[in-house]
């Protein structure tokens, strides 16, 4: 199976038509045979208290690259659960998702992410996380 | 161990210092020993594609009261991992999470909510999550 | 709809049925509507290296609970995905665990459990987890 | 830092001190800088009710590997939490459960693994998981 020529076209679409990743600046950078990568540039009204990252902007940013990544091998999804671990605080000038399908059922979707944030030129995993997904009955 | 009188105002105090908190509508609408509850007002920008509460601010709002649970116990906190649980799709006028501790250790703060949605006059519980927490250093 | 009457019977004809669920003593002690209750005596062959129960045991605890909590909704089940919190080391002389539905879907079955070890007379909470479970097409 | 010489030996008590690891039949295979890995030989007695391996086994698994992977770096760990994401049935001739630390930070280590089952030769992914770990004061 390989992915259809101008897939990503569809992902831009639907995140275009998410009013939150569109206030969020989510950018779809690329998209492979069950991968994906998802691109935000720094925003102050999207963090917490201290100044980093709010978790929340942190869990779309890991939730949105996973179903993406499910996408590229199951068309339309729906997130069942999702995890975030937090490794150092997410300061940066830019973040970075990058999300991958581990295992596509017919039934239901097991992907991973990472999250990096870059600071003065260089990139810092700051959280991981996880997605279990099912298909949308097209 | 009481809560001190008047600890609500240092939870809305960090809400409020909070631009994603403050962004989102979020209200700090009650607390005790071990627990919290916040609420939010439907807000069309904090949505995805379908139109049901953006993934991300619904792990916002669980994540949020985990930690407000856990300082009334700790004092300030930050979030290790969290997770969510999607049930049925979170949509309707008003949101409201209850948070709670389940342990309170030295070291970690285990805490666990739910997310109700309102929707004609009636509420739904929409997702669950957990949040394990560490108390920072004062 | 009424859980049928003799259900406990087949939770305890599975759990005889399982090899592992016998060498580690589970008693299957209650069902109801979307509940369930197990239990263990204390084990020193189910220990590890200093003295709590294992991980992996507290772990098959939680998730078997957790699916005969389903079983009572849905039949037959399998575990997509179980998480377990560790709070207090799990030593006692009899552990139980009680387990419920949260939320069950036609596709899906989110579910949630605790863990008490018992020691001198009174219970503890030593463990939390939940588990998200799938209807095995009867 | 580099992994003191004979670091595997004590992997290996420590295993050898479980009576559940021993039961279990699980061998330490190798460790590395932040990495560790364990095997298993399929164990009837392990098995659930339908022949596949207990998922409380397949945690064990993941968990131990976790938990070995994380005292590659910082000594002597116990686990906070452990998830465990089940993939395809766990039947075959043998396990191998592969683990690495993501993240070594002072207070907590983040940790990742899968397990594969070995089955006519070939190998196949059959849970992931992941473990959060503190180490313990020495």
């Amino acid at each position: 199976m390989t992915l259809a020529p101008g897939f990503i076209d569809a992902l831009r679409a639907s995140s275009a038509a998410s009013p939150f990743n569109q206030w969020s600046g989510f950018e779809v950078v690329s998209c492979g045979e069950g991968t994906a990568e998802l691109a935000m540039a720094w925003k102050a009204e999207a963090t917490q208290h201290v100044g980093f990252l709010h978790a929340g902007v942190v869990g779309a940013l890991i939730d949105t690259v996973c179903g993406y990544a499910a996408a590229t091998r199951a068309g339309p999804v729906l997130t069942s659960h999702y995890s975030v671990n937090f490794m150092v605080p997410a300061v940066g000038t830019r973040f970075r998702a990058v999300g991958r399908v581990v295992r596509a059922g017919k039934r239901q979707i097991f992907t991973a992410a990472e999250l990096y944030a870059e600071k003065d030129g260089t990139e810092r995993l700051v959280a991981t996380g996880e997605a279990l997904l099912m298909p949308v009955a097209g």
